[in-house]
């Protein structure tokens, strides 16, 4: 049995071809049928072949939402027909990593789907660890809003906010309003910061930013680094304002209290060092491609604290519960709406934000 | 009225030469009449020339004990006479940063002796708000106990332990066993790690390692990085041993859980950030001249946090409990003791540690 799926074929290349179905390997597999899918920039990455894990002949994707097909004797949460989300995180829930809630490490599992297994863009996938790694899928929402519970929010979330500690008041940066950026954006105002900068070089993106609820959006390709900084410094002395006295003890502090990299690149990287206040709080989630140069002959002494990470998925049930309670609608992130058989075109719109003003791409499977 | 005090001159020069006598020039300030001083690595640092603040014609050095030779009329805590332990910080006590508990980054003060203003390698020195700077120093603790509380233990406790949250059965590495790494292995125990590995060029000072709780030592230049990795991974294989299953799902974790970087160099850094298990913690103590190579493109997946700063000093009376409790037994990491007259002496000894096996010196005022 064959269906159509979307492999890399080395860097650079890709092809939506027909590829065998996946069947039941193990006890704890589920073969789902998609119904939705989408990209991820980390799929942009895998492309520019800098996932080196990744090689020819993988489907592609680790977001959708879907039906269950069939599962395997050892799965007792879902059966044939379910509506399930799935996780971009699949984790055997026994192991080391597990257990310590560090199931991005799963000695088992972890980030495997459209990386080291067949991934979601195609018409079906196999689901290791089904019991652990699929979400049931509320009636009330629909494939467009969970398709960002696949990825995009839990790692906003768990790799940006709450790595980085936002807190009330706080002055937050966020560097990159493409999905991920504007999944922070979302979940950063669960902590009510006072102020949330939002920094990208595409306008569009950052009028949806405004709409999330963005107080300052910057686009640094019209402004040098020092003016970028001096807007910066205006949103930090605006959250002080009103205040009577002008003492030197309550100078305005100089950067943000945190600073999430959501792009993935050595400059954006370095914004986010260049911006920090003593005692702030980097946070990057982008996946990088090569080192970036940290400036500890200035951080040293900067109480500074820097996270990275990769999405564990542990905070997939509280998200659909936001979603299902209407205190986050994400349904701005998702502008284009494409049928499975236009993937490749899908790739082109995704990969030309500033042309295209694409931001999530919800690509629905159509009859092939 | 003139003193003795050793003076920077620029860039790799320093003199042992008459300065004139401080003065009382707030009311907050207090004139410390200095029984003990002692050399920082840190020092060493601003004689290379990497500290750019500390401009030509400053007393160096931030550690000392001393009596109280007068005080301004504000200084409530103590008065002329008193014994008192001077921190490397001073601090208003009153500002942003000092609400915050980061009097490192005071508005008024932070790292000033010996870098903004003259320090305590004199025969006498100028304290800003000694009320919150200055500690009194218990009978029963001599000077060269003391010593250590000014910098090196507060310094290793609160931004090697405190910021990495070592915790119970974890394991530990220290990059570099001078006085402030030695600090570190001594306050982690309060936390009770599996194990510490220790590494550092010097024998001599992995010798006193040992006896103060190391429970691996490694020399890296007898040794390629590979085979320090191997050695690495062979503690934290000993710290499974006694478990009966071989299990994939217990598998010993890829690296140490907490890194700590304690000299100031690319390349102790770089030592961290290949050694570090997933979800484990860095934290930076060392002072850096330049910037380092941040492996971000293996490090984003990884879940670490990097912690940097500069120590607050909010633990010292903590730490002068603990002392006194005879809990912690710094006295092993001053081999060197010498006059105050003896200065330039004791910054060659300390600056070829591994010929003169220095690790801390404990010069003592003498009659000039």
């Amino acid at each position: 049995m064959s269906m159509k799926g979307l492999v890399y074929e080395g860097c650079g290349k890709k092809a939506w071809k027909s590829v065998p179905m996946p069947t039941i390997q193990s006890s704890t597999d589920a073969i789902v049928k998609l119904t939705a899918t989408s990209i991820c920039g980390t799929d942009l990455h895998i492309l520019k072949g800098e996932i080196l894990r990744v090689t020819p002949g993988r489907i592609l994707g680790h977001e959708g939402v879907g039906l269950i097909q069939s599962v395997g004797d050892a799965v007792s949460n879902f059966r044939s027909g379910d509506r399930v989300l799935i996780s971009c995180i699949t984790s055997c829930g026994k192991c080391l990593y597990c257990s310590r809630n560090l199931q991005g490490h799963c000695l088992n599992g972890g980030w495997q789907l459209g990386n080291e297994i067949d991934g979601t863009q195609a018409q079906y996938v196999r689901i290791p660890y089904a019991d652990t790694s699929l979400y049931a899928a509320p009636k009330a929402l629909k494939d467009d809003q969970l398709l960002l519970l696949s990825d995009d929010l839990p790692t906003g979330f768990e790799i940006g906010v709450r790595s980085a500690k936002i807190a009330p008041g706080e002055t937050v940066a966020v560097v990159g309003a493409g999905p991920v950026g504007l999944a922070v954006l979302i979940t950063a105002q669960f902590y009510s910061p006072a102020s949330i900068i939002m920094i990208d070089r595409d306008d569009s993106r950052l009028a949806v930013a405004e709409d999330l609820g963005a107080t300052m959006t910057i686009n640094p390709t019209k402004l040098t680094m020092n003016s970028v900084l001096d807007e910066i410094m205006k949103a930090i002395n605006a959250d002080s304002e009103g205040s009577d006295t002008v003492s030197t003890n309550q100078a305005p502090k100089p950067g943000v209290d945190v600073a999430i990299e959501c792009v993935g690149a050595p400059q954006t990287f370095d914004t986010c060092q260049k911006i920090i206040a003593p005692g702030g709080r980097i946070a990057n989630i982008g996946v990088h491609g090569k080192s970036v140069d940290l400036q500890l002959q200035d951080l040293w002494s900067k109480n500074i604290t820097i996270t990275t990470g990769l999405v564990s998925a542990n905070t997939t049930s509280m998200l659909l519960k936001l979603l299902q309670s209407g205190k986050m609608k994400p349904d701005q992130l998702i502008p284009h709406r494409l049928k499975l058989s236009q993937i490749e075109r899908a790739y082109d719109t995704f990969g030309n934000p500033s042309k295209e003003h694409a931001i999530k791409m919800y690509i629905e499977t159509d009859n092939l």
